[in-house]
């Protein structure tokens, strides 16, 4: 009988109860954002919070924002070093530490929201990036999705590749590369000296992210064509784990940890869109001299050619890059045939 | 000592442990489909799994399939009499128990997969189901999507409304109504007979799913013209959960059982997206004769308006079914707004 109590406790003391007051589990995430940032920052603290509750508050993930941590960027390292047992941030962030991991966010005219997120799960996209992170000793799962980025808020209209030339732009990342190679002059600058920026002509356009985060950003005041995506069309951002300490916990923990990241990714990505769709309803009814507009077809054929350029050169960087390219491409060919025949023409048929 | 340790005893009995052998606590499942149907029963089997690996083996579901329980139909009466603890079906065949249940599923000319789901969580339509369900002692989650249905296989192009009069096609529920109200013959027929009668010609057209469910049918050797999508826009499953039931259950297991609910119906839309473009690309390619067509614009606008009056009549039928279909209706012009100046547009830019 005692031998069998003892074991009663040490289960116990290894599974936990209402009884047991502090987490058999702690485990420390560190993320790229303010506190409380709306969506990206605000899912991640969702994400505790389901963990927490799915393991009965044996696990307990304490989050530090990027007020605690002083390094938005510094989150592959954190998770890499240990230092962090959790990340979340953006891949395409981390093009320094590795530039492979550049492919598991969104690529200019590539996937959107749908065909991504099948190709991470159903179509191998999400091995591959194990495959680039485990070279570090992190796991990654997809943690959320902006859904389509769109193209900018432009103080004048674009009619012509021409118009392009000299404009300068805050668009980082792959998509100002892309936008160099028209002719364009991107050029990064802190978040909150944009709108000035904007406002005084130091910049002539920007693109920050969508409605969801642009409202409070106020760019609609001073700049309004708002031009339709295509450098990020479907943004994801990423969570990361330390591989060692992952493997390092019971199952049903691992479990727990994994699935609560993939249900709160789908959670932001429906936020997400819903904050979209509020916030351009504002926008639209109260600034109705905003102006939806499309690049030309000749503007989009010169990004497409400059991007083509790019992903060719990345592509024969490394035999791993080639092939996620290859996956990427073949992947969108099949899942963009469905989006046309499913929702496009369904799309085409309501609209007047 | 030995009431802390009596303690432990009850805890350990409650929240269990490896080694406890049987679940603490058993549940039963009921579902509409024949077993390992694909996509919407397996994803049951999935939901099972996922709840025994998150709740480290403390709960199990038991999934009968209708070869079990020998009543496809029968759910909503199993989980409202507690005979199962949960259930996975189709709102929209419940309208004989409740009228009001017909709205949670997909509606003609309806919103979107990624729109719906957002009027779910996040415009108040789990809110209203549950209004509706909560009269019957159910809760109900959404539990997956089959994306965009096409509009169904037809042996003859269709170039004007007078082409659908009398035309004898298997499109029930609903979207049957709407094209009864355009001169159309709808008919039921069992799901096993359907090759033959589109064959032999005794229907001239039928709606099935979409690639994904399609492919196996093998309509697409018989009826060359596969019709873009209108009369199920997103047809969304559900799962019932007897609520008597869930509410005696503790915090973390109704935890459980819910947010595996909602990871379920997010794999099973991925899923089923992945399977409709793999099939499209199977069928499309192998079948080089099938032909993507789109109803001619005075066709849809026939439909929209049979499908008005219907909705309307639906709406003043009861308090409710106007809140919700005031309800839908918002929340459709917010979001497409959205994912027209989002997706479409990209769409658009992108397609040759």
């Amino acid at each position: 009988m005692k031998k069998l109590m003892l074991a009663v406790l040490a289960s116990s003391a290894l599974f936990g109860s209402v009884a047991v007051q502090a987490a058999d589990i702690e485990l420390k995430l560190a993320h790229t954002w303010p506190k409380g940032f709306p969506l990206f920052g605000t899912s991640v603290d969702e994400y505790a919070e389901l963990v927490k509750e799915l393991s009965d508050g044996r696990i307990e993930v304490k989050v530090d924002s990027r007020n605690k941590h002083k390094s938005a960027f510094g989150i592959f390292d954190f998770v890499k070093s240990g230092q962090y047992d959790i990340g979340q941030s953006a891949s395409y962030y981390y093009g320094g530490k590795d530039p492979d991991t550049l492919f598991f966010t969104t690529m200019p005219f590539g996937m959107t929201s749908a065909e991504q997120t099948a190709w991470f799960y159903e179509g191998g996209g999400l091995d591959l990036a194990n495959e680039v992170y485990g070279k570090h000793g992190i796991e990654v799962m997809p943690a959320g999705n902006t859904g389509m980025q769109m193209g900018g808020w432009f103080r004048k209209e674009i009619n012509s590749v021409d118009d392009l030339k000299g404009l300068k732009m805050r668009i980082p990342g792959f998509g100002g590369k892309v936008m160099a190679g028209v002719g364009a002059i991107p050029t990064n600058i802190p978040a909150g000296e944009l709108f000035q920026a904007l406002e005084r002509g130091t910049i002539d356009a920007l693109e920050w992210v969508g409605p969801s985060l642009d409202l409070r950003m106020g760019f609609h005041k001073v700049a309004p064509f708002y031009y339709s995506g295509w450098h990020e069309p479907s943004t994801e951002l990423m969570y990361f784990f330390n591989q060692e300490k992952m493997q390092s916990l019971p199952e049903w923990a691992q479990s727990i940890l994994r699935n609560a990241a993939k249900l709160t990714a789908h959670n932001m990505t429906t936020e997400t869109f819903h904050a979209s769709a509020e916030n351009w309803s504002q926008i639209s009814q109260q600034f109705p001299d905003v102006q939806i507009k499309q690049f030309p077809a000749s503007v989009i054929a010169a990004l497409r050619e400059s991007n083509e350029k790019l992903i060719t050169a990345e592509s024969e960087r490394s035999e791993i890059a080639a092939r996620i390219v290859a996956s990427q491409k073949a992947y969108l060919e099949k899942a963009r045939a469905w989006t046309v025949i499913g929702d496009k023409l369904y799309l085409d048929s309501v609209s007047e």
